[in-house]
């Protein structure tokens, strides 16, 4: 956890460019962007994914997809779309080990996911 | 709503492989599957995206990660990983106007995810 960089982006200690932040989570942009919007919502609270949360744990991810519905539109994504990806482990393709939520548009999402 | 494939699904007028239902969601494999794993996690609420939810239908997405992390627990791919996915509109590739949520496991999910 002291050598998390989620954690030390929360803590302020690595720099971000934070599009919001709250009680509960930050969000801000992915430095290695893979659509026009790339943002990554990170609850403060270091787990590695959603195996190990409790039910407190899971009311934050309601919380998760409020922000992201907020960020959307924010950004205009409601009118034309945009993609939510969370990553568990090692085939779902998580390089952090601290649960984070993917929000991507501003273009055309493929398919498979991956 | 009346010609919506989910809730047809959902009221069992349309066959499906459920490996799950609970009072708030039903889950089921997709037809057209992208890995060994793809589980369709579905909100019984007729709503087309998050982008519609109030403040109870964002605690049904909390449920449904609650879900998503059993049924993986279940398919033992709580150890190698798994993707949760969740289309909103066009340009997130979504096709049936029904919120839903993909579960994808069973092979290394690549980057990006779509």
């Amino acid at each position: 956890m002291d050598q998390c960089v989620f954690c030390k982006i929360i803590k302020g200690e690595i720099p971000s460019s934070k599009v919001y932040e709250d009680e509960k989570v930050v969000a801000f942009n992915d430095i290695n962007p893979e659509a026009p919007v790339h943002v990554l919502i990170v609850p403060k609270i270091h787990v590695q994914s959603i195996l190990e949360l409790d039910e407190a744990g899971y009311n934050i991810i309601a919380h998760v997809f409020k922000v992201a519905s907020n960020i959307a539109k924010n950004l205009k994504l409601d009118e034309k779309g945009f993609r939510i990806v969370n990553n568990i482990g090692e085939d779902g393709g998580q390089t952090v080990p601290h649960i984070h939520f993917h929000l991507l548009g501003g273009r055309s999402l493929q398919w498979p996911p991956g």
